[in-house]
């Protein structure tokens, strides 16, 4: 066993990746009540919104409303998804500084999700990084697919190192590789991690894992273990699975955190108002909380 | 990381742990159903029930009715749970051919689920071991609360030691170490396993975790690294948290499975036949089966 991480920055999805495939419909106050609760549980790193058309994600349609609304805390990030120019502008106007592009390593994948190729969709984010570079704003890069996609099955790991080499060379301060289906099993991401380690450093990669398969943790561990120290995830398990109906998407913020802090590792979170958060949250979503830890805290 | 081995036998204890945590009442006829799917999956060991006082657990008050109607498979085993000489009796009337005892490493856990304490317990199981082995019968051994104790909260690695020691050299072929609660984490699990097998070798160590926080199959994970190829699951998550209510318990055999057979580690068991068995299981407890393996393969 290799040595921990003594840190792990944990990246907020809720917000957006979570309530981006939640059927139910929060309210614009909601959302920012959420954010700035997820604020004061002492979390870096809350992507905020997308600033995709509100034709292709309607939930997330008052993305400027909410991000004007959030009380951002001095020292916390609040990324959002931008997907062309256009959307980069949108979440300027509304005084963004960090802002993330998505890709996938599956080529099947891209061209259903978003009409495009791999290569044609990153030509696609060259000017938004340049010009997010020149304005000074973070940009933090999305892989997904990295271990198996709905369209094509297998991902071969050195289209995945591709994508990442990529987006790290294009100007991406961090890539994060999604398991989009949540597939993988341990073995099979450490060894996609460490493959992608070599192309790009391991401080400038984080995991994305969703827990359709209850896979997650156990995932997480073993890149832990290979020294990743970002781990994406989204409180109360928000966000379904759009490839499996009625399954399980992200993995749920409180289960990682729980297991960290039992493992020693530092986050700077405050676990119960997280799984307070993720309670509260459920309720707002009209369904039970897709933590564990969060049901276990609530009755224990 | 170290070598994970090649082969697991899982040890299915849903028709037992599982159904007795759970309110529904299933019929002794969906029981014994139950047994028989799960025999057709390829388990070599199912913990088909309990010949514990109806008045204490009235959920498996029909113990001798159900292994009277199961079909054995070939080279599989039926273990059940018997707490004392009488229940030892009533099993071999049925024809049990391999029992199981239970003790809490836990003093505080002992007394208030057995009203004796651990050295009263382990007395109280002597002439049980003592008659099985005269009688050929292979006798399971489980210890509780290891990583946790809802009375006394942390448990002594020492006190768990104790006990599997004890339970080794009065003749149990295998241990279980329980996470009764669920709370471990991964480095805990993994240093609790290393301080045991020193004092039973890890071929005679089986875990058994509970997912109430979400952590088991990172804990499992975790183990294998250490050596154990004997992991107890219930099909389906079955049996809820006692101490919890709402909460989860059991870890979900699908769940398991489909990471071992991700780390190309073989079972013998058909996953997809396997899942059918929870989804079938669910419908029989009227709620939503506690695997996210059974889940997804459902709607995939």
């Amino acid at each position: 066993m290799s040595a921990l991480p003594a840190r792990v920055r944990i990246v907020e999805v809720g917000p957006r990746d979570g309530l981006q495939n939640e059927k139910a419909q929060v309210a614009t106050a909601d959302k920012i009540e959420l954010i700035d609760r997820l604020s004061a549980t002492g979390l870096q790193s809350i992507e905020a919104t997308s600033f995709v058309s509100p034709k292709w994600v309607p939930q997330l349609a008052d993305a400027a409303e909410v991000f004007g609304g959030i009380m951002r805390r001095p020292g916390a990030h609040y990324p959002v998804l931008v997907p062309n120019l256009q959307g980069y502008e949108r979440a300027r106007a509304v005084g963004v500084d960090e802002v993330a592009v998505f890709t996938a390593a599956s080529e099947a994948f891209n061209r259903k999700n978003i009409n495009a190729g791999i290569d044609e969709s990153l030509a696609r984010f060259a000017p938004v990084i340049e010009r997010a570079r020149a304005d000074g704003v973070a940009v933090r890069g999305y892989v997904s697919t990295v271990l198996g996609c709905p369209y094509q099955g297998e991902v071969p790991v050195a289209d995945v190192v591709r994508v990442a080499r990529e987006l790290h060379l294009m100007g991406c301060y961090e890539i994060s590789l999604g398991d989009t289906i949540g597939v993988g099993t341990p073995a099979k991401a450490r060894a996609m991690l460490r493959a992608v380690a070599e192309a790009v450093p391991m401080p400038a990669l984080a995991i994305h894992f969703h827990d359709t398969y209850g896979q997650a943790l156990a995932n997480i561990l073993a890149c832990l273990e290979e020294g990743v120290s970002v781990v994406d995830s989204a409180v109360s398990g928000a966000g379904g699975c759009p490839y499996a109906k009625g399954a399980s998407g992200n993995v749920a913020s409180e289960d990682v955190v729980y297991m960290l802090h039992g493992l020693g590792i530092e986050t700077g979170i405050d676990l119960t108002a997280l799984a307070e958060t993720g309670r509260w949250l459920a309720t707002r979503l009209g369904r039970e909380t897709g933590s564990k830890v969060g049901r276990a805290l609530a009755v224990s």
